[in-house]
């Protein structure tokens, strides 16, 4: 029996029935070689005798005294956990997408471990995916994904790993302290109330009076700016979710040709697409769009390791030119990386807290604030750079699934495999009509760069 | 623009996540003669050009003044509503009713029209399904059940017969206000203040008051003795899903050699069922469980047609014998009639209302009493006698698929359809575990009755 910290209580308080709180990955294989045609009716077979779940998998919520805790489910039922599942004729990618997008959108069942993954057939070509689901109070999306990898082999010829459910035990697990995370920046903004969710109106009445003072403070004007923009609406319980790989060759070889990161092409990329798809609404704001970017910080010489810091990155949607857009927010990029490292951690602390803090005040509330610090959420979390494999069976690709929130109906989360950038897009599909056509746009924005870069 | 009746409104009220209140059908048909392999796949492209939506399948709730109506959705997504999906291998009915299970777990979103068809391929020996499901806020079981029929021909060579969201509009739809219904009892035991739900502790109160009153009134004193049994524990969010199809002739076979009704004989395959389950968990209560029957009370010269009443069946799972169960729950559903036939329509509303009220006073409060008038509800609704047919293909069963609530863990509705008696259970997955184990036990229920008829 274990309390749960004050964040992991926030997703539990923060979740309605349009607003679910948990993560999601979804993960492509091919079958390996000489399988035969009921491959994936075997797995799903085996995976069903895999009653041996590990921490945190056996978890379910209990309250002691008003106060939630995590206690063993001494009655788990593997088969409401693990899934086997089939997609419809013609079992394309986009069969898929909307398998995820409408499993997305389920809450969770809060009596029993709040994780479901998903054993889905039918796809076409002798591919086949898992679409995994874990509530955020049970575990952070970056440590989804470092479990999905300790579950792969670099080895083809490995056999016997066990689902994720089933990982033996390691020494550290459970969330990584210092990876990025509005969430537990949500929860230093309340502080020691964060233990006391009930308190929440007077830890908004305290939020407010930091957000008013700061605003008038010249050091913390530039992070009152973002538009008001289609993206910043109250959301619905129904998602839409996209996902596609890009070529990392491609995206290095425009890096070189500007003289920018990785970071910097795949954010302009969004920017581009952003721009492109609120233009066919007629929704582009004027102003441009504000991007919340979690960075690690390499402060040299530092003892603490990798700093987190968060960039409110400007994507000069307001810019016709491509390679300038690119180019401003490469400078954009650079000049908060530069800032931050004349920040003290304490400042650091703060102003992140301060970026904050509208949506940490909108969420508590429920009240839309005047202002916002930013328009959308891009998140980049690095992933394995050589194949995996599970059983035999190659990941061919990998997709972090996200959450969306009320004023933040979009989350473009991305993550790298094996020579390719992974897009993971999830949205509110009534507040963003036809989403899918991002993927669309982002090859458009690439494809526009190194047309521009004479590639 | 259209205000919910205050029955419709308690359906949006006792909604919570592990409590969700829609109703559901399931159809099982087989392809039409010479059907291509890709039948169903065709049958979903069709079906997604089917942008007529009719009343009340373009409504969507929206609140003035605090008040829930209906109004128009000028957005309507189908593809949100309209879903093709396929079952993994191997596709047997079993894979169906996993299926089912997990959807009819699912809260919908109360942003849009609160209806889902699944169309479903991937089921063995060339058959295909429908899983509909309907917000109870929107129309009752009986009145989808209707909507069903109403889509399918006697003709298997009619073609062209439009899906359930697009069926022409008739002059007489939406609920038939003398089907049976918990629910309109519930609010009629609300009375005048059922408008007003935030005055429910007011009218819990009431409530509690007159049934405190009615234990003292030996007249009523009979109707509050159900066991307390594990059917009536506070219920999780998760679903099971089990349904079977039993033979009419074999069914009326016993009821001629015992001299019974058909709602009689499958009244006590319920009961034998019930009793094995329990026995086997070792949970069977020693006082005999008591069913809520709702039936119709065929009231000769009564002007106003079919009255409606409920029958507390006592279920006899005290009784060893089952020809000796048969026959006791056969004399008290007569019993129960009769008493019927005497009473003024006036005595039949508040004899109801009372079977109702220690469930209701749960409802509302969440407060457990300490007595209860029934453990289970045992729901038969009648159905097409002769085969029915959609676009060429044969209907080959059809279940309903109810509501479970809190300390009604377990509801068993029955239907007809072409000298089958359908059975559709529906069971709180956590509390009741391996539910599906009841349709053997039914099945055992009927050839035990058969031996001992020596049939």
């Amino acid at each position: 029996m274990k309390p749960l910290s004050p964040t992991d209580q926030l997703f539990l308080w923060l979740e309605k029935r349009q607003q679910p709180m948990h993560v999601g990955g979804l993960q492509l294989f091919s079958f390996p070689e000489g399988a035969p045609d009921d491959y994936v009716a075997q797995l799903a077979d085996q995976l069903r005798t895999q009653h041996g779940v590990t921490r945190p998998f056996d978890q379910r919520l209990s309250y002691k005294l008003g106060q939630p805790m995590w206690v063993e489910d001494e009655h788990l039922d593997l088969e409401h956990h693990f899934r086997f599942e089939a997609l419809p004729t013609p079992g394309r990618i986009r069969e898929l997408l909307s398998f995820v997008s409408a499993e997305h959108s389920h809450l969770m069942d809060r009596e029993r471990p709040m994780w479901e993954v998903h054993l889905i057939e039918g796809l076409k070509d002798r591919q086949f995916a898992l679409y995994t689901k874990i509530h955020h109070s049970l575990m952070d999306g970056v440590t989804g994904m470092r479990m999905v990898t300790r579950m792969l082999s670099e080895d083809p010829n490995e056999m016997g790993l066990p689902p994720i459910w089933a990982l033996p035990h390691r020494q550290r697990t459970g969330r990584d302290e210092n990876a990025p995370s509005l969430w537990r920046s949500v929860a230093h903004l309340l502080g020691s109330s964060g233990k006391q969710l009930g308190t929440v109106p007077t830890v908004a009445k305290e939020l407010l009076k930091t957000i008013n003072q700061a605003r008038k403070d010249p050091a913390y004007d530039s992070i009152f700016h973002a538009p008001r923009s289609v993206l910043n609406q109250k959301i619905t319980g129904s998602r839409r979710f996209a996902a596609q790989s890009y070529c990392l060759t491609r995206i290095k070889a425009v890096c070189q040709a500007y003289g920018t990161t990785v970071n910097d092409v795949v954010t302009a990329m969004c920017a581009t697409a952003l721009r492109t798809y609120l233009m066919n609404q007629d929704a582009l704001p004027e102003k441009p769009l504000i991007a919340f970017v979690p960075v690690s910080l390499h402060r040299d010489g530092s003892a603490e390791g990798n700093q987190v810091g968060v960039i409110l990155a400007n994507l000069h949607t307001d810019e016709n030119d491509p390679s300038q857009r690119l180019m401003n927010i490469h400078h954009g990029m650079q000049e908060a990386k530069d800032r931050y490292n004349h920040m003290s951690p304490e400042e650091i602390l703060n102003y992140t807290a301060l970026t904050l803090a509208p949506a940490a005040f909108h969420l508590l509330t429920g009240m839309a604030p005047n202002w916002q610090t930013f328009n959308v959420v891009i998140s980049n979390v690095p992933g394995p750079s050589s194949p995996r494999y599970w059983n035999g069976a190659k990941l061919e690709g990998m997709y972090p699934v996200s959450i969306v929130l009320d004023r933040l109906a979009l989350n473009m989360t991305l993550t790298s495999y094996n020579g390719q950038v992974e897009f993971g897009l999830v949205g509110c599909r009534r507040t963003l009509p036809s989403l899918q056509r991002m993927l669309d746009y982002l090859e458009d924005a690439l494809t526009e760069l190194e047309a521009a870069a004479g590639l």
